[in-house]
């Protein structure tokens, strides 16, 4: 039987990039995959929060995703987000991804109900690993209370993991607390925690974590890169250090404004495309007046 | 030029039965569509928060719709819930409802992203009557911040209905704060406000509302409608209050546990249909035990 690997290393929780109709620009984005690798990232964490993915359509996620594959990036390079308010589409599109060859996703839990019960959030998941019903499959859970109003228990998680072995493969944590990130390490030790905010991940692999999905590696992923690869090496202490305060530097400007829009403004200097400042509502550009200042910064 | 009507008077959001397998089982909705109406409904509010329209596909709530119109109800009698997180599915739901008649439509603002600009908000339903672009088309807003985390503010109302005169014809006001619902009464004339919660109907007709669209007529529609067509007969004053206070309690008693699947728990000893209690996850079943007690109160 197959069994998915544990998804370990940095990702780049990937833009996405529209064209002025505000259609998915395929060209663009696969582009900016191929730039996200050539800086040492070990994959693509597409179609997530800063994907804007909840603002397309099943049928545009899933050509994203397509369009990747077609550009040459082997599907073990993809970690595409799949969880959506619907039990059947969620089903959808993590069938569409192992139809392809794509096997770890991440996967929000349904985001529209408030105050869900345990027994809801694992009824959510399971229900979800039953009827996609793929020994391949790797779930990636996504925990972003910020977002998706609907954190992950740890008891939900070990209900999961004790119920379908191997499949629940590690969580993406972006609530931006070490802390929960730590106790998952230390509760689950088969399972990859990921930190959702670069300046976490080095704390959280110096105490045993797998590594991060973040939104700043759009822009520094070469330092992020490079801290996971050489972080436990004392004779690169230096470079390491010198590399995070690239990352938190990085993270920070691109915090001042609303962030979406103000690293889409920057990966729009990257590739020299203004096209990259588009985005989808209810997600807006930053102003003229904003973006001169976050470049000038 | 058609303009689209303005909806006024009470309509249910209803509760959609799921089978075992928690497909929609379209015999007994349209049944309980049939049933609402006979209580002397103005019509079905029909994919709601109520509805559980957000764990369905996009297919499945376009074969809800179609099934309810196959039943026989009347198009106009259909108030369907189109508004999701990604703007080319919201304009496919609302084109669908179009293609098959039905012309008012109810809208969630994408509900993913958090404390979105008024410009975002209004960039998301600017752009979805630019592209339906159908004269006949009449959007309900829908305020229900507790769950959509998108509040609606009036300035965003005024903008939309200065730039698209006739399209936004209402909103729905699930917040709860009468106080909210009255000042849109005084500031937008022509413009229907309906009052998610049913105790708030009657003070809201008072003072120039529309009606309401409430979950509670599930059970209760026949005293709510009732209440909107004698609110303000004199000779009927004693019959009003004693519908208005059965309302109420009908309410509070679907209140005590989980709402919708207390709402779902009463609906199936309502058509003596035990299928009535499935819930698709994130939502679950009462316990025996919440059951038992809810029967019995």
């Amino acid at each position: 039987m197959a069994t998915p690997t544990k998804p370990r290393g940095v990702f780049c929780a990937a833009l996405t990039p529209v064209h002025d109709d505000l259609s998915p620009n395929h060209a663009a984005f696969t582009k900016h995959c191929q730039a996200l690798l050539n800086d040492g990232l070990t994959g693509i964490a597409l179609l997530g929060t800063t994907g804007e993915a909840n603002s397309f359509s099943t049928a545009e996620r899933q050509g994203l995703l397509e369009a990747a594959l077609k550009a040459g990036i082997a599907p073990e390079k993809l970690l595409p987000g799949t969880g959506v308010t619907a039990l059947t589409e969620t089903v959808a599109l993590t069938r569409h991804a192992l139809s392809v060859g794509v096997t770890n996703v991440v996967m929000l839990p349904p985001f529209y109900y408030k105050n869900v019960t345990d027994e809801g959030l694992f009824a959510s998941y399971a229900e979800v690993a039953e009827r996609v019903g793929d020994s391949r499959l790797g779930i990636v859970l996504y925990h972003i209370p910020q977002f998706s109003t609907v954190p992950i228990p740890h008891d939900v998680i070990e209900r999961l993991m004790t119920r379908y072995p191997g499949t629940f493969v590690g969580i993406k944590d972006s609530a931006g607390d070490i802390k929960n990130m730590l106790a998952m390490v230390e509760r689950f030790p088969d399972f990859s925690v990921l930190a959702g905010a670069d300046p976490l991940m080095l704390p959280l692999l110096q105490q045993g974590g797998a590594g991060a999905i973040t939104a700043t590696t759009n822009l520094v992923g070469a330092d992020l890169a490079f801290v996971y690869k050489h972080f436990n090496d004392p004779s690169r202490k230096d470079q390491v250090e010198a590399a995070q305060a690239r990352v938190v530097a990085g993270r920070n400007r691109a915090s001042t404004y609303a962030q979406m829009a103000s690293l889409k403004a920057l990966v729009a200097e990257r590739h020299g495309d203004q096209g990259w400042l588009n985005m989808r509502p209810p997600l807006v550009k930053l102003t003229e007046e904003e973006r001169a200042a976050l470049l000038a910064s």
